[in-house]
């Protein structure tokens, strides 16, 4: 396909990595040589394969730790405006290929909302680290942090939940002796469903109803759990609970709650995400580097089982529905058809050159493709 | 779920029945004791049913066989004519809750063009009788009846193929040792698939791209062949098919062609279809009298994994896109919003009656309710 | 995945096409240079591409149309038993690659049952033309063929009904203007499923419990139907249905019926089938060679969204379990498990050489594979 | 469906809610109007309910806290003693309808075994409360607990990992703020999910191959989530990570890792979890008396669109080939057929007395069933 948006795609600058082991992001031997440069890259690799997998648009953000990571206020304010102004001189440069989410201290919701305000743009953000010992976090379904929501609603700018790692002293107590699962493998999910289920049902979205909230991973398994979540959330169990007596979590998917599957390239987690959400709710993205560009392409041009109409909302118009600030200047971007996006027909087989006939997974009908085998002259595959 | 609207509905008059065994259409024992009392009936009891059941909105059409059983063209016309006339009286009386789809003989294109025109409102029908021995059949998809399509698109009438029996002469060559296949069990939707794909793959839909076409049963088993129909409709192997050369039949669900659930209340074919036409390509329908309101729709309301917002759309808002005249006058329907359905939320459980704990497919926490028993006052089950 | 076994696979003999149009089983363009050379070869091209694609055993059987479009009983004894003969010879030069299914006359069943012992294994076969005009369908599920079926029943031989073209007489009637979906397309689902519930609803599958059929292309779309057909297939209107009264259509599947994924590489109707017959009825097959024998591996080997337990069980011991001869002496197939088939682990990727990282759909990190591109060396794709 | 077996069902005894707050678990106003009259009976409500909703057996074991809650050593044996020899006169009285999962102080990994060994049948746990502030969580996945599981494997026990509280620190960390989602609704699933994959990718599977592990609520998202999983457990990122090279944590169920249903009543997530894990590694179960058995039994008698197979393998047999002292005396629990178990046929709707027509969702064909309202003079359902 065509035209895909991808929203979740990280970037960062060397001031983010101070006192940061980058190691603990990165998957040795899986990615490229080097996690910081195609961090630190945004018109070299990273657009040359976008051009090559049909990704239109990158909207990027700051990677972790970012702001959230600094305990003192005005250190997480300098490196947020710092990354926000970095960020707008490179998306100025390609308006039609890159668009940015703000970074934002979280320590001061008012200031946040200052500095939202001064960016015009949308927000990314997770718990905000705070105390000396890195063991103290702020969350954001409290009332103080209501004036931050106030703002993002009024501007219409989307919040995007991303994970971060535990607190030292959460990390000594529940993940010591099993680091492999602390991170991408499972505890960011924990974390982020906790908090954004957190925010959910204490009625911020009530609140403000025209607030929207993104998350990634197909949804941090909140789908999969989706009955039992709404089950046992009990009116008459916890009449304290802030959310709305007349409405479910579910019910807010597709208008104010949002998934993309970064990261998450599982056929039977995005059936089950679209029997439960709607397609409405779901939109593309990769994760990129900590992904592989052209393997989240392929997975969703290629692999995955549903109708043209909704890999193409999936893929693209959905972002355009909440993201609405890309449909504007100077990004300008708009609602394609399937066709346009090279989905259906004859002439194109999804996100590949040439002419191919309908229905073949393998293009010749003699020799099964060689996949994974990269012609020499391309070179190493990273 | 509240608002539903219903699509594939048939209605009666007693002119329609002559020379034809309603037997041939009947179940013995499982639909009421008249179904001809039922076809007729229109403010009676299936009202009643209707408001039971949260159906707002049926879409009545004249059942077989129709003016297509008429070989003789005069006959069918005077037939059209009156069913069309009589319909339209009886749905002036409450045109909030129902709606028509005139009957035509489709012996002579521009006639069916000018009684179309004569109607204003949309149409249904399927394979022309014609000759003595009843043996020919007139299909829609050869060029003599491109006039009638100019007419159907220009007036943006969706044409709804509904199954009729066989010719004596198929019906002794294929079906006459197994009657029980002949008609709603297989062969209805062996012949509407037939003659659906056949108008598709003529091109029509090509020269008329306005033109909406509906079937019903979940769309006669298309949905779950289409990659093997596309597959196999090879244009190298083909070249004289009149479909366009740069589109797939799949590629014209959602926008041309629809398909009803009208009849086959089965979840793996929904989600099937689902996966392969997309949301927006199903349409809610029931079957009455030949199949039961309240089964149908205690089925859609209360069994079928899909979203909010899909089920709200498959059963109703998608029907106001297709039949747009249900939303002027005089019917006036609006699109809902799930909660406006009763759909979401803790204060209804879809299309029941009082406040539920969601989750409880059982509302007693510790009786199994006893299904099928009906109270004695409440009058025996038809 | 290594190991697979395929069932229906096409192979000729020259004095098969004696009168017969190949061209209307070819799709020109699509095929390789020669169809019939493609049928007439077993130790050539096609176990070579068994070997690229991991397809550890092949069933093969006479193409159409076969003893079935022999009018004369005479000649279509004569033409099964020479076929049978050579494959005989054929499959013995390499009985741990190949197998067979017999052809045999449908004309009289005595003698259909005495060549059938005389093979001792398994038969192929669709309806039995007769009469001068070839206008005579013989169907087996009249009584007169239970001398047939009971010699099935007694050798534990599988019945696997294929697909052929229709009468003339049909043809005319039905298809003539649209030949391009008389047969793969939609006729050959048509026809298959009409028969096969003919039979089904007869009552053989109860006078002979140990009988088992087979059919193809996911089951000719009787699986998206199932609710439909077991519910229309009312006891109360159908009292003479010769089905026991006591069970579905759907009852028998997994131990009298099965379906292969024959020549429909389709995710939503694998899923659909799966969720209505359960993973133990369905069984893995290409089609060859009017399907692409990578074709259908890759679809299976990379697409398909199950468990590595359900793709092994499909792929193969699902087979072995209904044609329980190519387990004994000579072919002396075994089950395997999903590590011994290459499914699971890190050490293989499903049917591909070389350690692989899981989750890579594209092996490169960074070069999208340009799928269907061959090396010059290899030849150009056929 | 008749003879389901539930596996998760909670029993207690009073000495267990010493120092507990039973408040803790109980959505007030949804259960009948005692939990713990709920927990301490057996032979009462419990068994009637079973008859009355086709539950064979239910597998008995003690509730939270259980000796997981006991700092003290000598504490939690003389409760796991106490509740072991009282289960077992319990289940003495009706083994045909009882079975009981043994109680383990795990303080002491040795002396849990030597209980094991005693009590002679299969274990429920989860992390082993220790110190003076509750706050030391004693997991089983270091090496410290392999002579528990060489006793758990020897002795072929499957250990279920049931959901416990979190400790005083980590709630006080993550919770305090939303206490709605601590336990059921979210912070269940989180803890079991993290233990899990810390004992598998610890390599006590690897260690102990035939040691079988089994989790409630559909897999405590782990389904949904494997895809991720297994692709960021990166054998180059995590060289010391103890597991198997060869293999990935989906390579493990149905063989040595099985998910329940208990409290997930999702017919989205069931689908998920077949198509990731397949039907074989999926088990029936309640949660009684935290759920209602006549919901979870009927969500699964009438609302999974699975075949008649898959049903009674998920609803029965599986189970037997897992816990396979059932099978045993005194218990002595038979595999059945669909048809032994009411499925299928027309003869009995799932579960459900008296014929019924095939397809009806609402057995009366003209009034809608009113869902919920159980009439006080039907007294007990039958």
């Amino acid at each position: 396909m065509f035209g895909k948006i991808a929203l979740e795609e990280a970037w960062g600058i060397r001031e983010n990595f101070k006192d940061y082991d980058v190691a603990t992001l990165v998957p040795k031997g899986i990615i490229g040589p080097d996690l910081v440069a195609n961090l630190l890259d945004i018109h070299g690799t990273r657009l040359q394969q976008m051009d090559e997998n049909g990704v239109d648009m990158m909207v990027l953000s700051l990677s972790s730790p970012g702001p959230q990571g600094a305990t003192e206020p005005k250190e997480a304010e300098d490196l947020a405006r710092l990354a926000n102004d970095r960020l707008s001189v490179e998306v100025s440069r390609t308006p039609s290929r890159f668009a940015a989410l703000a970074s934002l201290s979280m320590h001061d919701p008012v200031q946040a909302g200052e500095e939202l305000r001064r960016c015009m743009t949308e927000l990314t953000g997770f718990y905000q680290s705070a105390g000396a010992d890195r063991n103290t976090m702020l969350f954001y379904d409290s009332p103080a942090y209501d004036p931050f929501w106030r703002v993002a609603s009024e501007l219409d700018c989307p919040v995007y939940l991303h994970p971060r790692e535990p607190t030292p002293l959460i990390y000594s107590q529940m993940w010591a002796g099993r680091p492999h699962l602390a991170y991408a493998a499972l505890g960011h999910a924990h974390r982020v469903s906790m908090h954004l289920l957190g925010i959910v049902t204490s009625g911020v979205l009530d609140r403000f109803p025209k607030l929207k909230l993104v998350v990634g991973h197909m949804g941090e398994h909140i789908p999969f759990d989706l009955y039992r979540i709404d089950h046992k959330l009990n009116r008459a169990r916890f009449p304290d609970m802030g959310m709305s007596k007349e409405r479910l979590v579910r019910d807010y998917f597709g208008t104010q709650l949002f998934v993309t599957t970064s990261g998450n390239f599982s056929t039977p987690a995005l059936l089950c995400a679209m029997q439960e959400l709607g397609a409405g709710a779901v939109l593309f993205s990769i994760d990129y580097p900590f992904e592989s560009i052209p393997n989240g392409c392929v997975w969703f041009d290629e692999h995955v089982p549903i109708s043209g109409k909704d890999l193409v909302d999936i893929g693209r118009n959905n972002a355009l529905g909440v993201f609405t600030r890309l449909t504007g200047w100077p990004h300008a971007l708009e609602r394609l058809k399937p066709i346009e996006c090279g989905v259906g027909g004859l002439g194109q087989k999804r996100g590949v050159e040439g002419e191919v006939e309908y229905g073949l997974y393998n293009k010749s009908w003699g020799k099964r493709e060689k996949r994974g085998v990269v012609a020499e002259e391309e070179g190493p595959a990273a």
